[in-house]
């Protein structure tokens, strides 16, 4: 089953906006165990877009196209789909109706210029998108079958899982449902991780489970991607596989699924109703600003102090600038936690090597401090300054969500000179 | 003449890796007055790869391909360049050396597999890449001069700008130079900018200037794009429309070409030896981040507090927190700056929604102060949570950047309420 993806539109053609939904599409489909054989991106063009079609129209089972569904007279899907399917455009007056209700939610009355996105090839089948007034639909071009999707993001990627990718599963035979399982960890490289997981799917059986990596530095998800025939047969492949990797990765993994290692940290302090403050030094506030994101309203994470140097830090928490280092650390850990009456004060001083007497370029120090006294960690995290800086971060937080959960705080990471 | 592009890689086409290289490249080409019509991306198959050259050859003036010069089996970019050219593959022994001298440097031997990436279609002409192992090339295939380059970020980008412009350049029959011009404004929407820049292009004659513009909400980048037979009467070309567009954007320019605005503000506080410390509720600690980022070492930033919310601002700094949040905001400046023994304060406190009954939705309040006392600005932004922030964060800066420079800090702009 041969697929293709086509993007449409000036801007994407230009460079002007990086092309996210292909790489999006891209990625859903092979998640799915669909795969895509050819991408073409063209502009505006009309004879360049039905050349595109044309093509592909040719060689391929299956093409989604991106883009061209808008009101305005540079968006071409439709009319180039008709003429390379040889029909004629048609007014689908249920969608007219549709847009015409959409624009009313919204107290306005619909622009002329919109009655253009209801007209679609004679025959299309109609393809909703219950989010936009870009109307989705799928015709038949030469040997292959065309999927027509809108640019807006969010529109596309909702309409792929809702409407094509099953479409696409159905006529591949596999009627079947897939599962995604990820684990994100931080502190063994990829290569160590393929290792120490090797062999894990063939604990399920007929080579149903795929197992694979995506590194995006510090943080390593690992996929596992299971067909099955429904979601109780898809759910009870995966268990032996899961907790295989749960017991070979142990305390490396940060969280599962959507969850990130923040919001783990947040949902934990929640739940024992702890608060939380974060004192740092060359992390450019990458601590506290995780936090922030992830705190989304809730008030526990209470402040972050962050400082150019370790002496403006010992000012700002009234500490012995004299002390060395690690010392520093952990009586930031205790002195932010104290001022901002919170459960836990987490300090992260990364020297860059920006101030290299004072902190070794690569050298990180980490404190957490509770009621039950301060806890700390130091690395030298080696690969430059941006690794360390992105490497002390993710640390700082991998410590605290260690420490909550009763983990060692120290385990060794690949990415640390020991 | 007829520009196409090929993407080559399986983490590409798989969606694993975003396609920015191809994005790069497009406006690269762009700038300098060229366009792309097609881009293709097919993975690491030899059958794909050959189909996809011989199709660019049969109606395509140049090609320019990117990935698969690797060392390792999966990059196949020569030896299916030399298939689709008819030639043969031969080793390059002044690649060769090229590349034994580069692990030389790096006090290693060549591992044996690099030999391949010095083995090139016959009779091409050797691209340079100054900084890596894989030897770019050109070769003709069909009717089209195809230009291979490494999948590498900054090895393309450096060839493109270096090697591969130029040639393109010439062959265009183009024998000019181009420059492009960038002001970046914040305040001002795109069609408020257009508006207020109707007619500047005409102040250079022939059409020689093109003016184009790129929105990334906050700030918009307004760009002038001139061709000319050499630099003097390119920037001669450029005087009377960069100076026009100064005038009539006025005080809502940041700054222009590659500087930014937390530059430009820590570069006037380095002039003046000026300090700066920052307090900051709402923003997700965006202030103090972006002044660390550009700070680089200066120590010129430094220190930023960011508490949860205006009663936790208070409590850090030691003020009155029955203060209304204006009040507040010209005390947390004032606060902050005399703590860090700083020339300025900066305080930014947003209210995105989240504690409504203390600040209401999209309203920001800024405040700044110096020895000459407390500047104040406030204002709702409009468009939501995330616009509110991204605005007021750069709202916050912009204040700065007046204030430094002696321009009225309080100019109303497109995207508040008023």
């Amino acid at each position: 089953m041969r697929i293709e993806i086509i993007c449409t539109g000036d801007e994407v053609l230009s460079g002007k906006t990086v092309n996210t939904n292909f790489s999006h599409i891209s990625r859903r489909l092979q998640e799915v165990g669909l795969s895509v054989v050819w991408e073409t991106t063209v502009g505006d063009d009309r004879e360049t877009l039905l050349e595109a079609f044309r093509i592909a129209a040719g060689r391929a089972d299956y093409v989604i196209v991106n883009g061209g569904l808008g009101p305005t007279v540079d968006d071409l899907s439709q009319v180039v789909a008709a003429e390379a399917a040889g029909v004629e455009l048609g007014l689908r007056e249920e969608w007219l109706e549709r847009i015409q209700g959409f624009y009313r939610a919204r107290g306005r009355e619909m622009p002329p210029n919109n009655r253009k996105q209801a007209m679609l090839p004679e025959g299309a089948e109609l393809i909703d998108n219950p989010i936009g007034t870009a109307c989705g639909f799928a015709v038949d071009i030469g040997r292959a079958r065309f999927f027509f999707t809108p640019g807006v993001p969010r529109e596309v990627r909702r309409m792929l899982d809702e409407q094509i990718i099953p479409r696409l599963l159905e006529r591949s035979g596999m009627r079947s449902v897939v599962r995604l399982k990820r684990f994100h960890s931080f502190g063994l490289g990829e290569s160590r991780v393929d290792d120490r997981l090797n062999g894990v799917e063939a604990l399920a059986p007929d080579a149903a489970v795929k197992l694979g990596f995506q590194a995006h530095f510090p943080e390593l998800e690992t996929k596992l991607m299971v067909r099955a025939a429904d979601l109780e047969t898809a759910l009870r492949t995966l268990e032996p596989i899961e907790a295989e990797i749960r017991a070979r990765l142990g305390n490396y993994i940060l969280c599962e699924d959507d969850d990130t290692l923040e919001g783990v940290i947040l949902n934990r302090l929640e739940a024992i109703a702890g608060r939380i403050a974060v004192a740092e030094v060359g992390t450019r506030g990458g601590v506290g600003s995780r936090l922030a994101e992830a705190d989304a309203g809730r008030w526990i994470f209470r402040r972050g102090v962050l400082a150019v140097n370790v002496a403006e830090l010992a000012a700002i928490l009234d500490l012995d600038p004299g002390s060395d280092t690690p010392k520093l650390a952990a009586a930031a850990a205790d002195a932010v936690r104290g001022q901002a009456e919170a459960s836990y004060g987490l300090a992260v001083l990364i020297g860059t090597g920006a101030n290299p007497s004072e902190d070794g370029e690569g050298k990180v120090y980490i404190a957490i401090a509770s009621a039950e006294g301060v806890v700390e960690r130091a690395a030298h995290i080696v690969g430059g300054v941006d690794r360390t800086r992105a490497g002390g971060v993710e640390m700082a937080l991998d410590c605290m969500r260690r420490h909550l959960h009763g983990l060692p705080v120290h385990e060794p990471i690949d990415f640390e000179r020991t």
